[in-house]
């Protein structure tokens, strides 16, 4: 089992709030707990906390990251992968995983979302996380209504949730 | 310069209007008007009514496909480029275009709205055109108010606006 | 059609000589003389010169970039697509032609004839233009024998040769 | 430290031996012996061959795959990342690898060993492995001698090469 976590880069451009980044260490802490590989952006803020949750709990975590080269991954991943594609390797980690569970957020994050919903993977938006995961939690993100991004207030039942509806791939 | 058109491919799971595809066709006719190259995904629906209307005025169109071979493309492009790299061409359709003009559209094109977003490129939605123009026309995508997704009711001025806002990119 | 031109880019590690850009700006030309597309990575030498070539006929060439944003393309790109993925758009220049002549070139070059070795697309290295058109031209690339890389001495015939081999493609 | 291990896909044009797919496993079982984490391109042949011989002795594997969903990765594979963008993806491969191993291989293989040798990754051949392995192995890709395709008989002594040149990158 593969779990997403999506949501804001470390940036110059915006401060994230101490309690956004605690929610992310927490989604990233309950998914070691349940034994899922963390799959993420690789990055700062949202990604590195998440990351870093995973770590303390003894999980497993992977980056996957913009560059190609190691360099700019945080030091919580236990894997790289060096994309070399520039922002659409957004889509790639969405694919890579079962579920995604979305912590504040910019459009880049958004981006993860659409690709989430465009081949209906189950999300969660953590509720007053800020970003887009508020704005666009509860929300169908087109009139197809493929897929509802479900929102949760606590890390513990967002992965509850997106484990309870991946159950379906096996081996992983 | 060059103008994206993104929206509504050809789909099974819905029908587009007719009232959609005639703006789409418009909008490429008034591109070629105005000796702009017209950039698309390439394929049904919108990208292919806007490229016939680009042709149809002696324009040229380029169509981004997601396949690595010819044979999916529209049969108005003029030039394809087969990018094999699935769906996350949407990222080089948005980079590709000096702005952009959304008709209708799925969360494909919203998509790339995001990456429009991101790169602060001018973008116009045409109104009642359906989809995520209508949905998301008139708003910021993210907390961060990079810039508008601003609406148009007519191709004609949607046109006008990319234009007045691209001047800056000079030899293309 | 669409003619992919392949080969050195300018660098500060190695010297390209003034014949092989001679060469590369003659290829450029006489695809413009047929009335083909000229493809390219839209990057310098050997693609610089092959524009250039096409463009004094009166043809139309685009740039396939690595970069996000079209500042890095040559002057001599009617059209700009701006991939953002950086040198996996190697990927796309090769699958974007319907054949391919190699002028010169490092490892970049090399692995634009794989992919269309891959895919088994006609392909023509110049004869003594250097670098891996003439290591790897009159070979096959791996064992399956899929298809020979040609050789020819002159931009005239390397053009002959892609355009009697892709007739089948009907309307580009 | 992540090692890759790059060769034939399973096919139906080509036959591969049995000693190869020996070799392959033997490798993916020396890279878990070591505590690196073996990257492949998550399909059959050499691929699954290797991530087989790694999980058998307890290591950790991840597949980076053409497709967009889990479904063709291999068995043998702890962790796969869904790229979506089809052949391109042995960009990622070989960018994902602190270094690379080869066994066998088409050209597919080769791209890998070409984009290597771009970064200038260590990078060892197997020989009598076939394919690309053995034309390629001790050869410089291009004539800019970037850095040597090294070959060793047999996979202990090297992985123990790559492992030799890769202490610089600390964490992983």
């Amino acid at each position: 089992m593969q779990i997403g976590v999506i949501g804001y880069n470390k940036s110059s451009s915006i401060q994230i709030r101490q309690t956004t980044l605690s929610l992310a260490y927490e989604v990233g802490k309950n998914i070691a707990k349940r034994n899922a590989i963390l799959i993420s952006g690789g990055l700062g803020g949202v990604m590195e906390s998440s990351c870093k949750g995973a770590k303390d709990q003894g999980g497993f975590t992977i980056g996957i990251i913009p560059h190609e080269d190691f360099s700019q991954a945080n030091d919580y991943c236990d894997a790289v992968i060096c994309t070399g594609i520039g922002m659409s390797r957004d889509f790639i980690v969405a694919n890579s995983s079962d579920g995604i569970i979305s912590v504040g957020g910019g459009v880049g994050t958004l981006i993860e979302l659409c690709v989430g919903y465009m081949t209906k993977k189950p999300m969660v938006a953590i509720k007053n996380s800020g970003g887009v995961s508020d704005i666009y939690g509860g929300k169908f993100l087109d009139e197809r209504n493929r897929i509802l991004i479900e929102t949760r207030k606590d890390p513990v039942s967002a992965v509850e949730y997106i484990l309870s509806k991946t159950r379906t791939r096996s081996s992983f």
